[in-house]
């Protein structure tokens, strides 16, 4: 198998990317594959962002990953910029290959490489293979994640 | 006692507010306030990020509450903005006032105004105090938060 190579997203990842987003038991209930038309604004907001960064695993030239980084810069920490990683998948004929754990080892390098001093992401509760895949990366789930739906 | 004032904070402000952020059971160990020289570069940072709204609360000309709201695109839940709180801190002679409770509000309804759908914080798993007040304000604590130091 090829290895995956990690590159930013481009606009033609959209429906790759999105039909990622829906297959997923939260996924399902909150995204529109069949209307592209938020994610290209959304899209194109983000590629205006330096701080944000869309990115896509392809193998074979095939979308199979898919995660945002985003560098927060912040006064608390001695003024210390820190990422968060969101919108994390992987497609279901890769789970197991290791392409999630080089994708989050990916984002810590470059989150480091960008000077950041932490990096962190929420988890649903409810996700417990993920939080143990997190612990195993080094990760600690030291905080409670509060979400307010407007 | 007079209504207290939230508006952005100013770069004379950092002082009172990393001698907030110092003074917290958390903080203490983290931040240097003898020291503003990493808070004046990141402050910079920080003032020249349309994303990014330090804020302070200020009663009778002294700053006694502080917050950073942070604004993300992003592709998933159909290329939603959401927001995200970091650094909450209210005075020590202002606990119980309410301020902290008007504070998050105003955090809240910025969000709906920028056209938010989702606000999310995370707060140390240590903090009870605080996520009682976060789920009074509405919040639910529906995620593990992780973190990675670098």
């Amino acid at each position: 198998m090829p290895e995956a190579v990690i590159r930013p997203a481009s606009e033609e990842d959209l429906p790759a990317i999105v039909a990622m987003l829906a297959d997923d038991p939260l996924g399902a209930a909150r995204e529109s594959p069949d209307d592209l038309t938020p994610y290209r604004a959304a899209y194109r907001q983000l590629a205006a962002d330096p701080n944000q960064h869309v990115m896509v695993a392809v193998r074979d030239g095939r979308v199979v990953g898919t995660l945002q980084l985003t560098f927060i810069p912040g006064l608390s920490r001695k003024g210390a910029l820190r990422s968060v990683i969101e919108g994390v998948r992987v497609h279901a004929d890769e789970r197991g290959s290791g392409l999630g754990t080089r994708f989050i080892e990916w984002a810590v390098e470059r989150s480091r490489a960008e000077g950041c001093r932490l990096v962190q992401l929420t988890s649903d509760a409810t996700r417990k293979d993920a939080h143990r895949f997190y612990e195993r990366l080094g990760f600690t789930a030291s905080h409670v994640g509060f979400k307010l739906a407007l």
